[in-house]
C-alpha cells in the first residue's frame, strides 16, 4: 500500500555501513526513508584514529607529526537547502564534540576531511530533522561502527545535543513500516503524536523516545540494544 | 532516424583517451551522448604515481616533499547546473577511495589538481545521471587507462558507490545506438525501463545492469571485458 | 560596406605583441573582429622561464625557492558571461599542457599568475568559439613568440584539445575580410558553411581548417606557415 515518493527508498539492505545511517524524510507528498552517507575524503590510514595515530608517533617519536587537532571539515552534496546546511554544521561541531566524550583519544572528526550526502542528488531537501541522522552518521565513521540494523531516526538536534520535535510523525512512520524499520527513534516531544496513531501503522516497530543525543546514542550504538 | 540535438555528437572516435569517458544524456529535446573529459592542472611527473613517488624518495631520502595525501581538487566546466556540479564532487570522493582499493600506492586523485569539462561549452547540462561516467572519467586518468572502445553509460552514484536509477532510458538509449555504441551501462534498477524496450531499438547493443561503481569498473576497465 | 559593431575593430596593426591574438565575434547585429590579450601580473624575471629558473637555481643553489610547477592563476575582465568564463579556464587548462609538450622546461603558465582581457571592456561578450583564440594568447605569452601577422581565427576547443564547430561563419569572414586578415583559422566541421560563401566574401583569405588545437598551433606559430 502506498507508493514510495523517492524511488530509492531503501537504497541500502537491513544493515548499513560505518556513516551511513537511515533517516526519515517528510514532504507534502506523503514520508519516505532516507540515507545520510558520509565518507573521508583521505584515506583511512592517514586520517588514523586515536591508536593508530598512538602507535605510529610510538615508532617514530620525532617525526614530524600534522597536528592532532584541527583541519576536520565537512561538505555536503545533495541539493540540500539552508536549513538542511546548516544542520550539517551543528552535527558536525556536535559529533565532535561527542565523540571526544565516548573516546578522549579518538580526534577522527577533528582532522578528517569529510564528505556528507543525501541521496537521491537531484531531489531538493531541506528541513532540521535529519539532525539527529546527521550525528550519527558522523559518529558511526568516527567510530567505525554500523550503526544497529533495521534502525530509523528523524530528530532535530541543538547545538548541544537537545534532541527538538518534528513535524509529519504519522508520515514518517508510514513510510518506516513500509520500508522494513523495525526500531525508529524519535523526539520524546513527538511521544504524544506517536501515541496517537492508529495500532497498526505502528504493528512491528519499536519506538525510543529521545530527549538528548546521549538517548540517541545509546539507541544507535549501546550495548544495550 | 532522429536529429542528434547537440551537434558535437561522437566528438570523439571509436577510443578516448584516458580520462575521457562517452555519457548518455536526456532533454525535453530527445537523448545525445556526451563526453566527460578530465585532465590534470599540472603535469603528470610533477604528480607522481606511486611508484615514481617512492622512487623519487629513495633517491633523495632526505629531502622535504610534499604531502603524499592531500591536496587533491576538482574544478568544472561546461554550464553545469547545481545538481551536476554536486555530482561531480560525489565522483570525486568516491574515485578517490575507490582507486585506493584497485591500487593502494595510487594517491594520484588525493594530490592531483584537475579539471572536468563536459562539451559542448554552451550547452547548459544539469542532472545526477553522469555519475558513473564522472567517476570513470577521474579513474580512466588516475589509472592512465582508457576505458573499453565503444562504451557508454549513464547512472546516478551514491557516495558510496550504489548506482541509482535514472531518467530517460528510451531516449538514451536511441542516442546510443545512433552514436554507434555497443555496450551500454544501465543501472539495474532501470533494467525493467530496458526490457520494455521494442527489439529494434536495442539491436547491436549489449546492456549491461549495475548496482555499484564495482559493476562499472568490471565493465569498463575489467579483464574480462 | 557594412559599418563594424564593435568600434574597437582593429584596435592592433597587422602583427601583434607575444599574448594578443585576434579571434572573431558574431552578435544578432553582425560580426566583428576582437582581440584577447594576456599580461602576467608578476614581472618576468619572477616568472622565469626554463632556462633562466635553471641559471638561478645554479647561481644560488641553495637558496629556498619557489615550487617549479603549482601557483598558475588567471583572471579574466572584458564583461565576459558564463560561458566564455569557463572557456578562458578550458583554454588555460589546455594551454598549460599544451605548453609542456611544445617545451618540457617552460612551467610559465603552471607558475605566472595572469590577467586575460577582451576588449571594449563595456561591451558584454559571451559563447564558446573564442577557445582557440584564448590558448593560442597564453601560448604566445608563454613562448614569447607572436602569432604569425594577418591572422584571426574562431573555434571552440575542448579539454583535450578537440576543435568543435562554431555559429556565424558568413558574419565572422565577413568581419576578418573587412579588417584586412589573411589568415583564418576555422573548426573543419565548419568547412561546410564556408565552402557555401560567395566567393565575393572570401577573396584574399586563406582559410585553415582545424580538427584538434595541435592544428591551430601549427598556423599560428609553426615554421611551415
Amino acid at each position: 500500500v502506498g507508493k514510495p515518493i523517492w524511488h530509492t527508498d531503501r537504497i541500502y539492505g537491513d544493515t548499513t555501513p560505518p556513516g551511513v545511517v537511515m533517516g526519515l524524510a517528510w514532504t507534502s507528498m506523503g514520508g519516505s526513508v532516507l540515507y545520510v552517507e558520509t565518507v573521508p575524503l583521505l584515506a583511512p590510514d592517514e586520517l588514523a584514529d586515536g591508536d593508530a595515530a598512538r602507535e605510529r608517533e610510538a615508532a617514530q617519536p620525532d617525526a614530524p607529526r600534522p597536528s592532532r587537532r584541527g583541519g576536520g571539515s565537512l561538505i555536503t552534496t545533495g541539493k540540500l537547502g539552508d536549513v538542511m546546511t546548516e544542520s550539517s554544521k551543528i552535527a558536525h561541531a556536535l559529533a565532535r564534540r561527542f565523540a571526544r566524550t565516548v573516546d578522549p583519544s579518538n580526534s577522527y572528526l577533528d582532522r578528517a576531511q569529510l564528505h556528507m550526502h543525501v541521496p537521491e542528488g537531484s531531489t531538493p531537501k531541506d528541513g532540521p530533522s535529519a539532525g539527529v541522522t546527521m550525528v550519527t552518521s558522523l559518529l558511526s565513521l568516527a567510530l567505525d561502527k554500523p550503526v544497529r540494523p533495521h534502525l530509523a531516526m528523524t530528530g532535530e538536534v541543538s547545538l548541544t545535543g537537545l534532541v527538538l520535535p518534528i513535524g509529519g510523525v504519522k508520515e514518517k512512520v508510514i513510510a518506516a513500516q513500509r520500508a522494513g524499520v523495525k526500531h525508529v527513534i524519535l523526539p520524546s516531544s513527538n511521544e504524544r503524536d506517536y501515541v496517537e496513531l492508529p495500532a497498526k501503522l505502528c504493528e512491528g516497530l519499536t519506538p525510543h523516545f529521545v530527549s538528548t543525543y546521549d538517548d540517541v546514542y545509546k539507541v544507535a550504538f549501546g550495548p544495550s540494544s
